[in-house]
C-alpha cells in the first residue's frame, strides 16, 4: 500500500478518532505530511512479512499538546533520529513505526518516512494514543525501551538508557520540558522479529478505514459503532472546559451537557493529554484503556482536548481497546489504577448497560 | 607525583576551602577516596606536558548538596562515564580532571582514576566551585561542551548534545533531578592539546598545598592570606541559616554577626551551592567570581553551606578567584550578573577597603 495525497485526509481523521483528545493535534500535521509527500513522493506502508532484517524504530512526538500546537518541527528530526538510533544501535532501521497511531503521532512517522525514503511499518504500540513512554505493547512484550533518543528543532539530542520503562518516561518528560516542551523521539527500537509479536498490527490501515468511513457515513457514531464497536456515551454541548500544562502534560476535566434524548444528563471527562474517564456522576462509563472520543456534532472530527471549547456541540463515544490491554498486565501498565484512579476497569461495552 | 593515603586528608581540606561553600561535602567522599586507594593504589598526578595524545574527560558530581549527602554512590559510575565518553568519541580517555576543584568535586575524580587505572590531571575548569555546568574555562576557551554523559547509581545513562552550554545546564539538571537530584557526569570533554591552554593548571597541588598550610598554622587566616590572598570578611557565630531545595540546587542565606574585634557588624551570605554573594548592609564585601569561604573557628575546617547551622562559630573569608574570570567573557560567564544580581563585580582585595 502507498500513502499518496489522498491518503491523508482519512488518514487524519481517523487517527484523530484514535487519539481519543490526544496524540497531538492533527491539523498542524496534516500539512507537514502533504509537503513531505509532494517532495519525495507516496510512502510505502508495510505490513510484518514485508520486512526485511534490521531495526523497526517507533517514533513520534512527546510533550505537551498545549505546546506542540504552537511550535511546528524545525525539519530534520526524523532524519536525526533515523542517524542517532542507527549509529547507537550499530544496525540499520528498515521501517519506522508510529508509537501511538493515535493523533498528529499517527502521522509524523509518514513525514519522517518520506523524508528518509523509509517504508512505514502498518502498526503502532498502542492502537490508540496514551501520555506515557512506556504505555505501549512493547513493554507488555519485555522490549528493552532503551537505548531512546530525544531530539529537538534547535538540534538538541539525548541519548537516554534507563533501568525500565517507568525511568525512561520521566527522563525523557523531563528532557521535553527543557526543550520547550515538545520534542521528538524515538524509544522501544526493535528488531524486525521483535516486531512481528510486539505490536498491534493494522493500525495504519484501521485509521484509513475509520476516517473514510467517518467521511461517508450518515450516522457517524453508527459508524463507528459497526466499524470498532463503539458505544455512545452522551451527545450534548460542552458546559465546562478547565486545562493545566506546565509538567510536560495537559491536563484538565471537560463537562458536556446531554442534549435531544440525552438532556438531563451530564458526563465529565477527566484529561491527562488524552481523555481517560467519562463519568456520569458516581458511575463510570468508560475508561483508560478503553478510548473516549469526542466527535464535533458538526464537522465530525474527533476534538483534540485542546480544542475543546465552551459551548461546543460534541458526541461522545467510547471504543473498545486492543484486547492486550484488557489482559493483568495491559491494565497493570495502562488501567486506570496506572494513572492514580481508585477504580477497577470495566469494559466499555458492559459499564454503559 | 602520586596521591597516596597521606595526602586524602590534606586534599580534601584544600578542596573544602576553594568549594566555597559547594561543590559537595568532602566528608563522605574523602572515605572513598581512602577505601579506591587502598584498593587500587596511588593515583598519578600529572601536568600538562606528561599527558600522551587522547582525551581528558572533566567529571565530578552534579546536583544539589543536600541530596547528594544521603545518596552515596554505586561504584561503577567512573568506569560507566568513561566507557560512555569512549564509546561516545571513538577515542580512548587518557586523564580525568575535576571539572571544579572545589568541594567532594575535587575528589570524586581521584576515586574513578583509582578505579579506571587513569592518572588525575592537576588542573580544574573552575579553581573553585560554581553550581552550574557551563561555568567552566573550557567555556571561555570555546570548548565544546557536548556530548555529554550523566549516569547514576542505578546504571540510568543519558548521553546530551545541546546547541549550548546553558542548554546543556538545563538538560543535565533537569536528568540529574529525574536521576534523584544528584548524578555523576563528565562534560567539556577535550583533546589533550586542548586541556593545555583551556583549563586552570595547578589545582590538585594547590589544593593540596592549602590543605597542609591549614593543617600546620596558627593563625588560618593569615595564613590563607599568604598564601591564596584572601581577606578576612568577619568574624562571628551564625544567627540565622535559611535553606530550600527543589529545582537541582540548594538555595540559601546565612547570616552572620560579629564577636569580638568584629561585634556589631552583620554579613549576609546569599548561596546558591555555593556562596555567591557576601554583604554587610548595602555594601557587598565579596561576590562571584571571588570565592567566599567560611571556616569553622574551632576545626578550622571550610563548612559546606548544607551543615551551616545556627550558633556555629565561623570566620568568613574571601579569595580572589583565578584571573581568567575576572576578564570580560569570565564575568559574563560567571559575574554577579550571570547569578541574577544587579552588581558590577568588584575584586575582593578592593572591595573590604
Amino acid at each position: 500500500m502507498l500513502l499518496d495525497a489522498d491518503a491523508i485526509e482519512p488518514l487524519a481523521r481517523g487517527c484523530a478518532v484514535l487519539g481519543t483528545g490526544g496524540g497531538g493535534d492533527t491539523a498542524a500535521v496534516e500539512l507537514m505530511v502533504r509537503r513531505a509527500i509532494e517532495v519525495h513522493g507516496p510512502v510505502p506502508v508495510v505490513g510484518r512479512d514485508d520486512l526485511v532484517d534490521g531495526l523497526v524504530m517507533p517514533c513520534g512526538g512527546i510533550g505537551s499538546p498545549l505546546v506542540s500546537f504552537e511550535k511546528l518541527e524545525g525539519g530534520d528530526e526524523g532524519l536525526r533520529l533515523r542517524d542517532e538510533v542507527e549509529r547507537t544501535f550499530g544496525t540499520r532501521v528498515v521501517a519506522l513505526m508510529a508509537s501511538e497511531i493515535g493523533g498528529s503521532n499517527g502521522l509524523m512517522p509518514v513525514v519522517w518516512a518520506a523524508q528518509t525514503g523509509l517504508p512505514v511499518l502498518d502498526a503502532d504500540g498502542m492502537g490508540r494514543a496514551f501520555p506515557e513512554v512506556q504505555m505501549v505493547t512493547m513493554e507488555l512484550a519485555g522490549v528493552d525501551p532503551s537505548p531512546a533518543v530525544l531530539t529537538d528543532e534547535r538540534g538538541n539530542v539525548a541519548v537516554l538508557r534507563a533501568s525500565d520503562g517507568r525511568m525512561l518516561e520521566r527522563l525523557e518528560r523531563a528532557v521535553c520540558v527543557e526543550m520547550g516542551g515538545v520534542a521528538s523521539g524515538a524509544d522501544y527500537v526493535m528488531t524486525t522479529a521483535q516486531a512481528s509479536t510486539a505490536v498491534i498490527h493494522g493500525s495504519v490501515s484501521k485509521a484509513l478505514r475509520i476516517g473514510r468511513t467517518l467521511a461517508d457515513a450518515d450516522d457517524p457514531v453508527a459508524a463507528l459503532g459497526s466499524e470498532l464497536g463503539a458505544v455512545p456515551l452522551i451527545a450534548g454541548s460542552l458546559t465546562d472546559v478547565e486545562r493545566r500544562a506546565g509538567d510536560g502534560f495537559a491536563r484538565g476535566t471537560a463537562t458536556i451537557e446531554g442534549l435531544g434524548p440525552d438532556a438531563g444528563r451530564t458526563v465529565r471527562i477527566e484529561i491527562q493529554n488524552e481523555n481517560l474517564v467519562a463519568r456520569e456522576g458516581a458511575h463510570v462509563l468508560a475508561s483508560v484503556p478503553d478510548l473516549i472520543t469526542l466527535l464535533d456534532a458538526e464537522t465530525i472530527e474527533a476534538v483534540p482536548t485542546e480544542r475543546l471549547r465552551y459551548g461546543q456541540r460534541v458526541m461522545a463515544v467510547g471504543i473498545p481497546c486492543d484486547p492486550v490491554w484488557r489482559t493483568d498486565r495491559g491494565l497493570e501498565v495502562a488501567g486506570p489504577r496506572a494513572f492514580g484512579y481508585d477504580l477497577d476497569f470495566v469494559p466499555v461495552e458492559r459499564a454503559r448497560a
